[in-house]
């Protein structure tokens, strides 16, 4: 007997008809956006992503030597190759490239609640287009599919904040900081204790006075605090950006789940606008579900035309435990319209019947074992089927079939003639008196 | 600038949506049929493969050592994982257990027509059924979703056979032969020249004789031939059970898609009884397009309970192949039902209106580029959109929008309360006098 590999998951049918039916919600909400499936492989060139995020990452993939010689990795995330195919095609797509796929990605990290060494991602990207509308619309999108999915108003927010507000008050002090270290201690604000959080400032070049009134001015609700703060052209700049992106974001129809946060840095050092992070608000543990933003510079750094970027990418564990959470995570069951059961020699028939409910595009089982009555009756039972249609010897010289309802236990006689309906989904209760 | 690795695909999105229909085609007939949707891992252990198909395999597969020191492999086929998936709840699933997924796989092999590194397949498996309406359901839905994609019964055939047929001919000569070498000697029968083939058949042990007589009877029309050739139980049943899963195919409706064929043997030794394969007979060149058949003893192999298991891995790449040879290849573009187009200021009116319209299920894109009438246009001439909304300035101020229609370029002004109506698509034929 073999196991399978840890951090890897088998999904069985009842908990896979669930994710099934969320990664539907998802995917049918943002195709209404316009954004168009893309296909993307599993193995990339290592470089690609040592380029990207360092040679740190490396530890990170699963990375190796193919048969040819060349190191390749499991791809642990799926911007780089998006901006791979940008860059390969960048003269033939017209312009705005609007983006989506779910797809598996993976990285050799600690098992823990929500975190897989296998896990699923859908990313949703609009390329080409530095306009806030395309901030606005990626919100929108993500706001609108978490809505789909059954959540409220009060359940999830958008914590939004843009990068340069951050980087431009750093630069406005006096001393010589680090930004992306201070943006990181930042990002850990919530995750560590105060000391902790003030050292990391201080070790990224910030004196300790400084430390403070920069986390104060964090704290601001009023988005021209910044601008005083710095008085940058840096730092106006970015507020005036957010400014538009959350006005957008009004005429979309989303303002409403979006929160204004400085403390939202994302972790990643490539973005380079608006970033947000979706965060489950009612849930004990206020936790991060997903996050996206702006990486103007990706493309270009990619060797490609110059060419802005915003994207999502919801990851659909950590969105599972919110949905869970929230209760509108759907049934772990699987469903069945019709068996079609047989007694005695009624094969043909019982087959030709549930070819016909087949054509009508309902979901249909018959026996596969030769078994009797009851043990049919039992596994109609256990794949959760609606109606069972029983084809007997006995009905068959009437020119009958029954149809039995499942959930009440009752059944009527109907003319083999009239069965299946030339449309519909017949139920018993259509053929009762 | 990145390039992709060799064998592996990028899809953009025209190409993408014609793989998407295919897809959801294949998905929509197997669910029909009552087999449920798993999820299972990339990686597995190395070993699994091993130890089904020998150490040789081990040159075919991605296999490296995972940081933790496992040896681990890309999924090159799925049977093994559901085999362990099934031992590993053996006791829980009711029988007869119907799979189904669709999912890439992974092989170091030579990049041709038809094959690639990474690859693509929907496998459908039942469990736990020696019965032959098994495998006649499998023949049946796989012929299902074939006239589903709109292929006709000119275009492909089943080819049909028994392992034991093969197997129990050639135990029945005199000479001591290896059967896995004749059969795969056999499975080659085609492909390579006649004298090449016999020398095979004789380097299994056949002397040349027997290699001519077996070879003769393999071409028999009539199973009784085999029958009277053989004289042996084995060879008998193997017969009387082919008949009896071509019986049932009939009652499934699928017989006409099926041709008894000795010579299709599959190169797989795990097979134990009826064996089939998908020919592409219109085209020029008749080729294997995807196969499957019965393997009963994988599951006791892997630890389980002797568990019958019978099956079917559709191979996309192959598929595409002979959908596009036959003409029935979806287009590859992208369609948009509306582009709702702003002139002047008019944001917040269209996105009303485009969310609206996204609320009624439609694909629905606007402006993200702060773009002119004309530019605006011709985006929406390049993603299809079938009609455009135009949100003016001009007309709002007479509480009017204008239709487009995009293939007459007719358009119409509608009023803004009207649009877009509680329910339905509305187009410009709608409101055209």
């Amino acid at each position: 007997m073999y196991d399978g590999l840890k951090g890897f998951r088998d999904f069985y049918p009842g908990e896979m008809s669930a994710r099934r039916a969320v990664t539907d919600t998802i995917e049918e909400r943002v195709r209404r956006y316009g954004f168009r499936e893309i296909g993307t492989p599993a193995l990339e060139r290592t470089q690609m992503y040592v380029d990207k995020s360092g040679e740190e990452i490396v530890d990170e993939l699963y990375a190796f030597e193919d048969k040819g010689g060349r190191s390749v990795a499991l791809t642990p995330e799926l911007t780089p190759t998006v901006a791979r195919m940008v860059v390969a095609r960048q003269g033939a797509l017209s312009r705005p490239i609007k983006w989506f796929s779910t797809r598996s990605f993976w990285r050799y990290e600690q098992v823990q609640q929500g975190r897989f060494r296998e896990f699923y991602q859908t990313n949703v990207d609009i390329f080409g287009s530095s306009r806030p509308e395309s901030d606005a619309e990626i919100l929108a999108v993500a706001a609108d599919l978490m809505t789909d999915l059954g959540l409220e108003v009060d359940e999830f927010e958008f914590r939004v904040s843009h990068r340069d507000i951050l980087g431009g008050l750093l630069e406005s002090l006096d001393s010589e900081v680090e930004t992306a270290d201070a943006i990181r201690a930042v990002d850990k604000r919530e995750k560590i204790d105060r000391k902790a959080y003030y050292d990391l400032l201080v070790d990224a070049g910030l004196s300790r006075g400084e430390a403070e009134r920069f986390d104060d001015v964090l704290g601001t609700d009023d988005l021209d605090d910044l601008v005083a703060f710095a008085d940058t052209e840096r730092v106006s700049a970015a507020v005036e950006n957010l400014r538009a992106v959350l006005e957008a974001a009004a005429d979309f129809g989303v303002r409403e789940y979006c929160t204004v946060s400085l403390e939202t840095a994302r972790g990643l050092d490539y973005y380079t606008g608006v970033v947000f992070e979706c965060f489950d608000t009612a849930g004990e543990v206020s936790r991060s579900v997903f996050g996206g933003g702006r990486y103007d510079d990706l493309i270009g750094g990619f060797g490609g035309q110059p060419t802005p970027a915003v994207g999502v990418g919801i990851g659909h564990e950590t969105l599972s435990l919110l949905c869970q959470r929230a209760g509108v995570w759907p049934d772990e069951t699987v469903e069945t319209d019709y068996y079609v059961l047989t007694v005695g020699d009624t094969r043909d028939v019982a087959a030709r019947i549930a070819r016909d409910l087949r054509e009508l595009g309902h979901v249909v089982e018959s026996d596969l074992h030769g078994r009797g009555f009851g043990d049919q009756l039992s596994y109609a039972d256990g794949i959760g089927a609606e109606t069972v249609v029983i084809v007997g010897e006995q009905d068959l010289e009437d020119d009958c079939v029954t149809i039995k309802d499942m959930r009440s236990g009752e059944q009527t006689k109907v003319p083999l003639a009239e069965f299946p309906p030339a449309e519909g989904r017949p139920t018993y209760d259509e053929y009762a008196e």
